[in-house]
């Protein structure tokens, strides 16, 4: 089956390239450990011409092949690499941003074989405390894809991640987020504080201490806060009610549990309704397994996982921009 | 003027040795950087024996001559040298305390000279979520001292620090407390998180950066919680509406905020008022400005600072243990 569109998620630590046939169905899919933090160092020759920038590197060693193949193929990315630490700076576009106006606002940077490489810009919501997201608006518009457009009213969009991104959108777009450090912090406590001296790395999934901390989130006693309750990370491991190897997934449910009961409380009010919306979460299925948990505790009962996120948005956003075929739809 | 107690304040990094006289009037403090963490290395001899051990070399660098002088001073130490890392553990008491069920429960180890020192035991408040506390009782309790007894139910005791301990009083009693991570988080975020990558440290004290990170804290938009609002410090610096030398203050103020209007509303609750109690604060004197603008901005209105609390403690602790002749009160 013919390739139509290369599509690269590069984010901050990982690339993924996706060849793509008609439909945006998938013929190969690779993995490399090439994120923007990351870039490959060694010098080599590429289109008959040394070369040592990272950028070239990694993008060769993604799809060189493919493209050695079919020189043609259109190329697109989203994430970190259009940051600007990134191969060329996409400037975020403003909410509201759907899939025709970020796929009009590619950036573009020529690669050393001649290749353009079309960049997703990120989202930016200039609110008080404004947010910005990249790589995460592409996700969301390829779960929107298949939706009725009239259930998205109803609709939150949950990535989780070091920090996690909860979107509300609106027929088919991106209108307002959020975002919680959570992962970030539960990354920092357990390596550089004192929470994390008495951690110990349990051999699997602890459920039971995760659930305990999502309890103590939304329990009265998590009233004070999340500055206090992580104390009690420590204080219930010197009086024996909680094993040191309890401890990190206690902290986690902890942490995720303030994140989701505060959740709760906004959409509610912004919503004006008891009710909450229906989640989609979007991630590494570890993650989102663990949100789903805390989420039922919190009361949002309507959870559904979105697969293929990623080389969806990136399959959208090429139709959008025209670089597809109108027959590759 | 004769010298009637040694008392050592001794924490994680610093050990202060005071050298008190009748009615715990200092007559010389010494700081050294000798905490239970950072304790002597280099071998001496002590009383006629080479000693490598870190607590008998920090104990004689800090008082050895006071003792060669008059050795039959009695010695009360409090804080970290209590702990199970320290130099004898003393178990924790349990609320409620006052100094006299901790002065007849100090523990003691005898030093390679021969002298007693006593302990001073931690408080542990045995509640749901527990909390702990190892020198700042004895703080405390020198804070009540000149105190009248009937002011104390209207009364917080407020201890800035990497753990943040905020006291309830009554009748000179210890009755509850609770602990925020706020100084310690803040410090991770700033060393280790990518809030730190974009901060600048200013020359001084960013007065207006900071008063607003706790507008924040408290504004609508800070009812979305910290772990929201924490992305605020990096979003602002992209959209240049916080330059990178006002992020660590604005930082501070962002989570010191959190803190304080978490704990406006547990105390108004467990007091069933809308009326704040008096604070006072103990510590460092730079740390207690920071608190005493947010506790204003928060509505606790009565905000005073309490000078040598620990010597006073200590004081009033060897009094109640007998280690004092009763002429010298």
């Amino acid at each position: 089956m013919q390739a139509q569109l290369i599509a690269l998620d590069w984010g901050t630590t990982s690339l993924r390239a996706y060849k793509l046939a008609a439909g945006g169905q998938v013929l190969e899919l690779r993995s490399l450990s090439c994120g923007i933090m990351q870039l490959p160092k060694t010098p080599r020759v590429i289109n008959g011409r040394e070369c040592a920038d990272g950028f070239e590197l990694a993008f060769d060693q993604a799809c060189g092949d493919w493209l050695d193949a079919q020189p043609d193929l259109p190329v697109i990315a989203c994430g970190m690499v259009g940051s600007a630490q990134g191969w060329r700076e996409a400037a975020y576009c403003d909410t509201p941003a759907d899939v025709a106006n970020l796929g009009n606002s590619l950036q573009t940077v020529r690669s050393l074989r001649g290749t353009l490489v079309h960049i997703v810009p990120g989202v930016i919501q200039r609110s008080a405390l404004p947010n910005v997201m990249r790589g995460e608006e592409t996700q969301v518009l390829g779960a929107l894809q298949n939706l009725a457009v009239d259930v998205s009213n109803e609709l939150l969009i949950g990535l989780p991640g070091s920090h996690s991104k909860w979107v509300e959108v609106a027929a088919g777009c991106i209108t307002h987020f959020d975002t919680f450090m959570t992962g970030e912090v539960f990354a920092v406590l357990s390596e550089h504080s004192i929470l994390g001296r008495t951690q110990q790395q349990g051999a699997q999934f602890d459920g039971p201490a995760f659930d305990r901390g999502v309890r103590v989130a939304l329990s009265a006693d998590g009233e004070i806060g999340v500055l206090s309750t992580l104390f009690s990370a420590r204080t219930l491991g010197l009086t024996g009610a909680l094993s040191p190897t309890a401890q990190a997934d206690y902290l986690s449910g902890l942490l995720i549990g303030h994140e989701l009961s505060a959740l709760a409380a906004v959409q509610r009010r912004r919503r004006n309704s008891g009710r909450l919306p229906s989640v989609i979460l979007i991630g590494n299925s570890q993650l989102c397994a663990r949100y789903s948990r805390a989420l039922d505790a919190c009361g949002f009962t309507r959870v559904t996982l979105a697969e293929q996120a990623t080389e969806r948005g990136l399959w959208q956003l090429a139709l959008a921009a025209g670089l597809l075929d109108s027959s590759s739809r």
